[in-house]
């Protein structure tokens, strides 16, 4: 596996966590692939292509996020996967959720399939 | 989702930690569908059917493996994915390894496909 792919992956990661802080959605699009999939949870019908995946980002957006990687980014052959937790406020309600995404990139680096793997048992108030 | 399910799923976890670290073959052979697939790592060829993933885990099993969960099992719809380390000493050598796996299941609840996510940033000696 070459270093710089897995480099690549990694600062993928962590430039996805940043934009969701920061709630920057033409960073979060920039990573994605154009005719990318987001399947957040898995089980739901996929976001096809970079136009809703923005859609489905500018919803999840429209309220502060605080995201943070909860241990290593796992890197393997052109697919990551990483545990993290999202807090919300809500009406002065604080809800931490706590996915696992997995990532697939295509040849050029962007992301070109994301799952997010959670259900109601990880979903805390 | 049904509560049963996500359980179950959460069950089969913990069944294959536990089998894992016990070094049980006939354990782990049991918790998988008859015709699943094992990608471990992602990026290598699958195994496919429950011989050759048992053939698979005799090999993983012949040193002896000492195995944790990190943090919440993420439980998505007829799937999961969690967080891990796996401990193993070989000619006083102490490796530790931090994958992700993600589970599918088939409606009886048996994994119907496994695929475990690390790569050498995850392989710490």
């Amino acid at each position: 596996m070459n270093e710089d792919v897995q480099q690549q992956m990694v600062d993928t990661v962590h430039a996805y966590v940043r934009a969701l802080n920061a709630s920057d959605l033409d960073a979060i699009a920039a990573l994605y692939a154009e005719d990318a999939t987001v399947e957040d949870p898995v089980g739901s019908p996929p976001k096809v292509g970079r136009v809703a995946i923005r859609e489905f980002y500018a919803v999840s957006t429209s309220m502060q996020l605080v995201v943070a990687l909860e241990g290593e980014i796992r890197v393997a052959k052109h697919a990551c996967a990483f545990a993290f937790s999202v807090q919300v406020t809500h009406k002065g309600q604080l809800t931490t959720i706590r996915p696992i995404d997995v990532f697939e990139f295509d040849a050029a680096g962007r992301i070109s399939s994301m799952r997010a793997y959670f259900g109601a048992p990880n979903i805390h108030n």
